[in-house]
């Protein structure tokens, strides 16, 4: 057995590695949607692979730590909240690539012209993303509960933009098609705050010791759980 | 520090409440859509806080188990296996809420008389929830296997679907709110098929040892890997 301490570091640098992939996954699937750069979404769907074999590593190295070490409070915490976080990491890359390739079917359909602000949205979802990373990161309780807050904003666009998609739909029914995968990137963007959200929950978990999932007390100190939410989907 | 066997047994014993409350959830939603059942559908929104709060004491338990009794290889597998189909099942019933909370907004809507087969689809969604949880319990490869294959039927299923109603909506703009809560409702059964097939990874691997998520050769042989699927919705 290597050292304890040897093998957490290990363990927290896979997990950054994970983060930065699945950032930069994120990134470029929705550059590919703003841009409709199918070369773009071509990188995204080619990197799934990496991504998916760092959750598995991730995965068995923090069992097996849990498992041969005996951790001690603080650490067990920390490597149960890695795994958690590293769950809902690889779920935001399958989002990222879901983005991708609607990218690549929106590519053969025509522009539409329809009140509905994706870059906006998108930019919020990226700073989301952004900010919970970084809270776990520096152990920065403050900037995980404005995520939490965050996540409100994103609803309000994602309800807004169904509106918009549904009345455009409705007055031009040849954009059913491509009015669908338009709907389907909202839904995607919102998913991948909805686990940005849960990665906020878990770091808030590693400080404070308390689980915020599912709790209603918590729930309306943190306006409203990504459990929840994941239901409106 | 109780018998480790009797933990062991606890455990089982809580995964196997879970799955009842999730399969009955599921059955619950489906019917409150085929019958347009308002009354079944506020059973699944109440039943969903036990359904949260067992995941979170199963979650703790296997971490807790693993921790302090250093389980052995057999004992580790199931234990790590039993906490990733607990978190399936927990976002089975998120999908099982989703769903209820679509009929909650179609009894208000008109119907439509569209070529989509929703009870034959929640049919086969159904019995994969079923053998898949049979699996488990028995430790049975076959049926794993059968899931494993089910799904493709389900996904053929939803594909048809999406074709019918993006048609139909197309000719009839005015169906366009109540399409998008059908496809709503394909989509999440389609999803929930994903998770009862991510279930039957987690027995083949409980019983073979071999990992099959995410891996190129063994998507080959189990037609397709459900996280695969999972980037479609």
């Amino acid at each position: 057995l290597r050292h304890f301490d040897q093998e957490l570091d290990d363990l927290k640098a896979k997990i950054l590695e994970m983060s930065a992939l699945v950032e930069t996954a994120i990134y470029r699937s929705i550059q590919s949607v703003v841009e409709r750069n199918p070369e773009l979404a071509y990188q995204v769907i080619a990197n799934e692979e990496r991504i998916d074999d760092l959750e598995i590593e991730i995965d068995e190295e923090a069992v097996r730590l849990i498992a041969l070490q005996q951790p001690v409070a603080a650490d067990l915490r920390l490597i149960t909240a890695t795994a958690k976080i590293n769950n809902d990491l690889e779920r935001m890359g399958d989002l990222a690539v879901s983005i991708a390739k609607r990218t690549l079917k929106l590519v053969h359909l025509p522009r539409v012209d329809v009140a509905i602000d994706i870059p906006h949205m998108a930019e919020l979802v990226q700073a989301m993303v952004r900010k919970t990373l970084d809270s776990f990161v520096h152990r920065d309780a403050d900037l995980a509960r404005l995520v939490l807050a965050a996540d409100d904003e994103v609803d309000a666009i994602k309800t807004a933009s169904y509106g918009e998609l549904v009345a455009y739909m409705g007055k031009n029914p040849d954009s059913i098609p491509v009015g669908l995968q338009l709907l389907g990137v909202v839904r995607n963007l919102e998913r991948i705050a909805d686990h940005a959200t849960n990665i906020a929950e878990g770091v808030l978990f590693l400080i404070t010791g308390i689980d915020v999932r599912h709790h209603a007390e918590e729930r309306r100190l943190a306006s409203r759980s990504s459990s929840q939410k994941a239901q409106d989907q």
